[in-house]
């Protein structure tokens, strides 16, 4: 909140609230600023006071005024040429989505990859103090459980290892026993995989850039799951792929809708998340899996299997990598999400005939990954450690999710899937891209539904983390912040 | 050499060097297996020895034979579409180069990719425990000097900042306190770089890859030196540019062709080791680096200056960020040449209008880089560990090249370039490809010139690793093989 101080006027304060948030880019360009009207009731100021904070702004030029319209966050960040105009892009869109019981899904502005980004630096950007319902990763606070993540870093650097690891380039695969451990856990969840189809990267970001530059070229036809995770449409449209978005439902992807863009468009690869996907928690039904795997085998293409949220699923569920033997798919997994999202630990697993394709890729653009990390974690695995931390976080998440849903539902919230997993995607009845930037004020960050989205449209759903919607403070605020733009 | 043993034939041990070649890539797709006559005298067995061994890998699916032709090795490897065809490549080259001295630099054979990653996969590849002259890092027992790695890692894992570093993302841009010492370090060498505008990568090689990814898209041209580093242009090939190959000089890159290039293709990047170039040793010269920038403010492309040598460098050397301010150069450097290579430490340090963006594509990438090796990296770097390591390795290199020089000039080699830095280029008169797949059989991996032209071509040059070349018994057995071929 705005407060009174000798040091600095309300004016200046406002200014520089607005100046910090285009500046992370939690207001994009393009975004309108609230009216001056609406901006002194908001903030409890005189129209005065916020005339001159705009005044302000102009004057650094992060804003522009457009006549009888208001004020317009000016593009700071010079952009990029697309791949694709966003004309093209459309025009596949409808074509596809014409046979499809959504209906068209409207336009994708080229905007969107610095949206994308934009909500990723807001992640990074500690807004406040309080727990952020927009995070991606579990509450710091229980990753910090993991205290025998400190003990394996200390004992891979007190030994000789430390100076033999690092000076040379290192294995380019990864390091060997960081392989043979995943391929372990690959056969816990019954997917096999000989630690010679591993290879490991920075983080399963890395392994999903691999996976895209091997597989495809510019311009090429790539399938993604829609509400899906958009870094992941930002990624490939920065690499100048044709992004087809697939409606992604509780048993798995529209089949018909991929069918139809096979026939139109003849895509060689399909992103999915088919485990606890992110936003919506959906795992694929065993049935679906082996439709998706069908299809693929039908019009022969690729499918990469993002398995972010691994850990933290139930037991038995159906990946298709495991049903297809790494035939088809390339899985794909990492350790942000259950153990330390700074050690950039993912890896991919891929079919024998790609493998070496996928580790010129690696070499290209990383050389090798560092090895102290990726010996940290083998031992943190063959502990058993992991398991156990592993089994911990789901009873948290569980009972933050119960927690959770609970407020949700009480602050009036529907959930649009059935809530599973460590996020929940609820519909709040509100325009949730407007809402984000007037939680802000209240020192909250949430994922408005609009970012999950590959063609972009007004959203009245947000994702939320279980883990750091517990507290009836943020849904109080929520309700008061609701109440005031309806 | 091959033995007798009672365990292993002759048979099965000329069989398996062979096919260990092919699947390390050593021995290239395409390549062609020495004559039967031919390589039974070269390993000094018989005739039927070798017609056995050729048996035994075309059954494996090694090798075909080609009636009348003799044996050629099969491409193990899936090919990846291309982004330019062999023939437009070769258009756009025999335009430029028609107008320069060297006249046409001959076909790029679409194959350089993978000759490329195959170079840098040997360099992984263990062939033997003799110190490798095409090795492209320093001795692992130079390295090992530097013991204050091993302290300053254990100072950062010891105390809570390896919990607090790990269980977040961590800084989109890298450690602020080692991007504080990076912009300390650049001081020192001329280049005004604030942190805020530099970025941490992982090694130089992501840094590469980040401008690349950012400037161009699919299809662009991109000026690079020739002859230069392979990854270099295997990595924009990969990318779909359209590589534009200028020829290095000991005063800078040709102006001339250069021109010709800006003319016809517009280029928006040119890519240049400007100081300790990689393979030639040389330098830019002062004039040539104001005739550069010039060459760049008249056409409007911007120049990547890859640093990777800096460290190993004369302290006076002309770098073109220190000319230009970081106004059209992005600086690029890292810590592989002089400290741990697996540490994967790199960077990069942008125009102010280009950070965001630059930022935006190392997220995509692989989101943020491990913070404990960046802060372990900073602590030497302000205890002032790294300089004065770095002067011990300067002086190292300069007595073993001292010595080396010695050795290649008695053994009748002739340098292409006069020799400074790590690397000689050295011309043998002799074909270099055929060189090393018969230096192998000795135990010793050497870079072939061909490697290092994005043209592939014959070549006579090799590239040495003075650290690495200052014994005589790499020489005696070179020109055994080189009397042997001769």
């Amino acid at each position: 909140m705005l407060t009174r101080s000798p040091d600095r006027s309300l004016t200046e304060q406002l200014a520089e609230r607005f100046a910090e948030r285009i500046r992370t880019r939690l207001l994009p360009a393009g975004a309108r600023l609230p009216s001056v009207r609406e901006c002194a009731r908001q903030q409890g100021v005189s129209p005065h006071t916020v005339v001159a904070a705009y005044d302000k702004l102009l004057a650094q030029g992060l804003v522009e005024a457009r006549r009888q319209r208001g004020f317009y966050v000016r593009d700071i960040v010079q952009k990029m040429p697309l791949g694709q105009d966003g004309q093209a892009q459309t025009a596949i869109l409808s074509e596809a989505t014409a046979a499809s019981p959504l209906g068209p899904m409207g336009l994708c502005l080229p905007g969107s990859r610095i949206n994308a980004t934009a909500l990723i630096r807001g992640m990074f950007h500690q807004v406040s103090n309080k727990p952020q319902p927009g995070s991606g990763v579990l509450p710091v606070a229980w990753l910090e459980e993991a205290r025998f993540l400190s003990a394996a870093v200390r004992k891979i650097t007190a030994g000789p290892a430390l100076q033999g690891g690092s000076l040379s380039y290192g294995e380019p695969m990864g390091d060997a026993g960081l392989r043979q451990a995943l391929a372990r856990r690959m056969a816990d969840i019954h997917i096999p995989a000989r630690p010679g189809q591993i290879i490991t990267t920075v983080g399963a970001t890395q392994a999903l850039d691999i996976v895209s530059r091997t597989m495809l070229k510019a311009g090429d036809p790539v399938m993604v799951e829609e509400p899906g995770w958009s870094v992941e449409f930002a990624r490939l449209e920065a690499l100048g792929m044709r992004v087809l978005p697939v409606p992604r439902g509780p048993e798995g992807p529209d089949l018909a809708v991929m069918a139809r863009y096979c026939e139109l468009h003849a895509p060689r690869l399909f992103v999915s998340v088919s485990v606890l996907h992110n936003p919506t928690g959906y795992s694929l039904s065993p049935a679906g899996a082996h439709q998706v795997l069908q299809l693929a085998q039908r019009h022969d293409f690729h499918i990469v299997e993002d398995d972010t949220y691994g850990h933290i699923a139930p037991e038995r569920a159906t990946r298709l990598s495991m049903l297809d033997g790494l035939r088809r798919t390339i899985y794909v997994s990492g350790f942000a999400k259950i153990l330390a999202p700074n050690w950039r630990i993912g890896y991919l697993a891929a079919p024998p005939d790609l493998v070496e394709r996928m580790l010129d890729t690696k070499l290209l653009s990383t050389l090798t990954t560092p090895a102290i990390l990726e010996k940290a974690l083998a031992l943190c695995i063959d502990q058993g450690q992991l398991r156990r931390h592993a089994e911990r976080m789901r009873q948290r998440i569980a009972q933050a999710r119960t927690r959770s849903v609970q407020l949700a539902l009480a602050a009036g919230c529907r959930f649009a899937a059935e809530p599973a997993g460590m996020f929940g995607w609820v519909d709040t009845g509100v325009d949730t891209d407007m809402l984000a930037q007037r939680l802000l004020d209240e020192g909250y960050l949430i994922a408005p539904g609009a970012l999950f989205h590959a063609t972009r449209q007004p959203c009245t759903l947000m994702r939320i983390n279980f883990g750091n919607t517990q507290e009836p403070a943020f849904w109080r605020a929520w309700q008061r912040v609701v109440a005031s733009v309806k």
